[in-house]
């Protein structure tokens, strides 16, 4: 069992993307979690409440129902920990390009909307509905192969490039978050390869033991936003707490 | 006057942007420069050929139109140097943002189509042009605010995330030329605060002769573009030469 030890007892959550396998996980954890009073999990479709979980939908690509969901969770008190656990590599059309002879513009636009847009569009709703005398957490899902650093192999344009401006826009909250909420901190967060739908065509690669379960990448991101202070917030981090450079 | 002694004589450019305060410079001095013998200059509105210089239309949003140009140019010879000096900050409805509060996912995907999905449709149409025996060249025009690990100040999300974007597309083109084409150099530049259309609302709090002419701006860019070697490629420099973190 996770325990978030670093945020207040009775601390709130809110969990994007809670019908896909990291956010479906980190519900779970969130609602065995003891010190936790209360998880507002969105997802595209309504789901029933349960327990301390509070069910609500949205659509990344409305701002409206982002808004919306906002103003419901907040009239239920600050928030310690956001979280968004939504993105997309392949489907909806979309395929990760092996050579830049098959980019395409809107595919190139498709993914902004969903891996760069969507989570600012939830920062600007949601990160006023943090807690501001304590510790409190704003983590979106990127990805490792979004380090321009880091990036070696080439190929996955237009993934790479919307997690780059989805690391860039989470350092750019950081920001201005820290001049209202010096304990507050804003990250972007490598899961490694998890077995879900994302990631599905492309596990042949992945060495003997680093695939890991929802389960286990749930309870690996909840120990690295423990771990998290001020200092870190605009950082980008794997499941293990290592930085990443951008 | 300008002479880019790295690249062969004799050389061929393009340059797109031909009619911004950046891109007109560059034409002009690469009309200047005596080892030149050919620069496809392209913009939205046709111009008249003069001399050396072979004026396109194109529209960054018409990917057609990117790749029409290129198989006219390409007929010429393969080329030396391919320039992307496009961008947008402000206009068109555009604004650089402030705060979160004021992020549009309407703005958002405006900028990064222009700043980030325009340069890799050149990439894909124009990459395939470059000279494979000898050294060439493709740099964009990025920013330093599109510098994630550089970024101290916060604002401007939507152009700071399409550059960050750009400079990922960036690196992303260089692993995959550089497997055909080990002498080339894929390159994103920050010009500095240049005297143009661009940086005129945002002048004020520049610092006494760092606000550059397109002229100067165009120099300084073609220097750095001579001085830089395949071990540079997928890099962003500024307009000194020296490197930028991501």
């Amino acid at each position: 069992m996770t325990v978030l030890t670093s945020l207040t007892d009775g601390y709130r959550a809110a969990v994007f993307g809670a019908s896909g396998g990291i956010g479906a996980a980190l519900v779970r954890q969130l609602a065995d979690d003891p010190r936790c009073a209360r998880i507002h999990a969105g997802s595209r479709r309504a789901a029933a409440p349960s327990g301390k979980t509070t069910p609500f939908t949205f659509d990344l690509t409305d701002e409206a129902s982002i808004a919306a969901a906002a103003a419901v969770a907040g009239a239920d008190g600050p928030l310690d920990l956001v979280f968004v656990a939504t993105g997309i590599l392949h489907g909806q059309g979309l395929s990760p390009e092996k050579t830049l002879r098959t980019l395409d513009s809107e595919r190139l636009l498709a993914s902004y909307r969903i891996n760069a847009v969507g989570p600012a569009l939830i920062a600007k709703h949601w990160l006023p509905l943090l807690a501001r005398d304590r510790k409190a957490v704003f983590a979106a899902l990127s990805a490792r192969v979004g380090s321009i650093g880091d990036n070696r192999t080439g190929g996955w344009h237009g993934y790479r490039a919307s997690k780059a401006a989805l690391n860039q826009l989470i350092r750019t909250c950081a920001i201005e978050v820290a001049r209202r909420s010096p304990l507050a901190v804003c990250a972007a967060l490598h899961p490694g390869t998890v077995d879900t739908a994302l990631s599905e065509p492309f596990q042949g690669n992945v060495a003997p033991g680093k695939l890991f379960s929802p389960d286990t990448s749930a309870g690996h991101l909840l120990r690295v936003i423990d771990g998290l202070g001020p200092g870190d917030s605009g950082g980008l981090f794997a499941w293990d707490g290592a930085a990443i450079p951008y």
